[in-house]
């Protein structure tokens, strides 16, 4: 109950799907929010997430929030389960709640807080919250963005969804395997430069003395930033978001290694190799 | 003149273009609408409709309109005629404004309301709405923006715009032909899913009892939802705009079959096939 | 002094990148702008500048803020110096506000004009505008993001940014050559029809009496707009920004031609040729 009442409506709400820009359907999901709650401040998180693949949008959804106002409302919506028997879940994590198909898209973010609250929604929140029509295969427009509105208006509390829940269904995303001196990681996905973004968080490779990323046959060193090497070379960098990416200097690495999503690679110490 | 006292201006615009995103089309026009109109909550439909063909641009507004709050603008700029003798209208339909080229954009959604009221924007609407500059290639901007503003804030009515419209362009949209126990249809656009979106309403694929797609030498059933099917298998279904869909579970119809706009298919009623 | 009181806020945020829509990238700029100006109105600009490249977004800022409300601050941030010594503009003109890194992207429009005032951002700006955490690679999110939501709230003053900035980095984009009867152009982007949008001003036109473009083999006469000529014909006319566009009625020109970013082309008075 004290935990969920932390959550206090900024009054913004952010989308991700993986619905691209083709077609009504992010709009007509931003016309029910404003339906219901005209002052919402709606924010784009992205559209662009891998089709299909949850784990994608939980992951910028995990690094990102932090950035929106507390009390912010994250919609995630990549669903290839719609109008089947899976679940939605909300979490109120950090001050902000997150509403998504409990199909591993949060699960990354429960994991990080032992302290957050999931609420599992049940089969009475569409009469409580005056959802009187859902199409089988649109739950973005016809149940996420009217319960976001309420929530994010302050009309609703997120524990007025339905049950606490306990399992949430298991992200598919890879963790990084870690040895001494060494991490094995994987391409989450590649940004609009073709910036290789992936699974092995900053803190790991700081343990590192001297770390260096084996991938595709090349060996990058790290940098601090894209301008601290020349046009054209590799880099390794932990970027903005707290996680290793792999760059090449105004160019694509993705295109340029012949990698995407799902690419493994290596970082080592190099210290320690020279040692033995 | 009761008619259009029905539109109470909610001051939600949406917007629906086929621009893309390169470029400061969009941006400018927004910047347009902000200018006159400070509070306006702007909503992006969609600008990556077909370009030069204004039907697919009309198909989505006349099925995604309903989803915004009653008293909506919605301007629609698929404008390949724009800078020549091409007319202007507005249409009043169920208490949302709609502005687009006389092109045939919004002959859909005129035909499916006798009690719409269209009026034809007539050589003085720039004088009476204080617009000054207009280009001979973005009337979007110029012209579909500020009216919009105007409209939207409450300041303008649209039977200030110019005299009724009679006869409006015709759609080039085509319809689905029926015939007993038999319907072809066409493709009307894809999805960023490769979910093929069709001209036949749901209504008419009611009236069969077991009704199987026939398309590019494939027999496809009707399931509910995409999950309903294994990943790969294709299905038809009517979707959350109430039209036959043409779809792969977890994958791209549009791919799989080779198909895209303008590609014909066959609704047929396999009890009565199998009757005879 | 009085020069920079011209900035009255309108509360307006325009936003230009080479972003594209894929990642978190643009929308935690929004959520960072949101977190410090709640009523703030934010617009995108375009996100597809070619990226790496910051000319074209200075091009497209130049000829795009007039159409918005006076005092709106206008964020650019195609920066591929980010996080090393390169140093960040503000310029107020025409009560407007511009941010941008230091790389020529602000050069034309200040170019434009003797009596804009440009501040240099310096190194007590941070502790000044409370920002306290900078990554290394994003001060989209990080930086301008902070310093637009200030001004735009009007809680600060672009004066308060830095000390007068004297010499900009110069623009890379290339100036039309002209001589008596002939301008040689280049291309500087193509929109979603196709269009080529080039460098020369519709004012060094209209000195011509009959001018005729010549590129890529094809001699392309002039017209008021697309719809003037037969669908697939080429066309140049002076676009709605006010520069000389390559057109193909209801076709794409660039595709048809096979040109793109930095195509030359030239622009001959076919009356004086005549009359030699």
């Amino acid at each position: 109950m004290t935990r969920t009442s932390t959550f206090v409506p900024s009054g913004v709400i952010s989308l991700t799907t993986d619905f691209g820009h083709k077609g009504p359907f992010i709009g007509t999901m931003k016309g029910q929010i404003l339906s219901r709650f005209h002052d919402a401040k709606i924010v784009d998180l992205t559209h662009e997430c891998s089709v299909h693949w949850p784990d994608e949008a939980g992951f910028w959804i995990s690094r990102a929030y932090q950035y929106f106002p507390a009390g912010s409302v994250h919609l995630a919506v990549v669903d290839p389960g719609v109008g089947t028997g899976r679940d939605i879940i909300a979490l109120v994590h950090d001050g902000h709640v997150f509403l998504a198909p409990d199909n591993g898209l949060l699960a990354p973010l429960a994991a990080t807080d032992s302290a957050c609250t999931a609420f599992r929604l049940d089969a009475g929140v569409h009469a409580r919250f005056g959802i009187t029509t859902v199409s089988a295969t649109f739950h973005g427009r016809d149940v996420f963005a009217p319960l976001a509105a309420e929530l994010a208006s302050g009309r609703r509390r997120p524990d007025e969804l339905g049950p606490p829940a306990l399992d949430l269904v298991p992200s598919l995303l890879e963790e990084p395997q870690i040895s001494a001196g060494r991490i094995n990681g994987v391409v989450v996905t590649a940004d609009n430069f073709g910036n290789l973004i992936s699974n092995v968080d900053g803190s790991l490779v700081s343990r590192l003395e001297n770390p260096v990323v084996t991938v595709a046959g090349h060996k990058i060193p790290f940098a601090r930033t894209y301008g601290a090497v020349q046009p054209g070379d590799y880099l390794a960098l932990i970027n903005s978001f707290g996680v290793l990416e792999i760059a090449r200097a105004e160019q694509s690495a993705a295109a340029g290694l012949g990698l995407e999503r799902g690419a493994p690679f290596v970082v080592e110490d190099v210290s320690k190799r020279t040692d033995a």
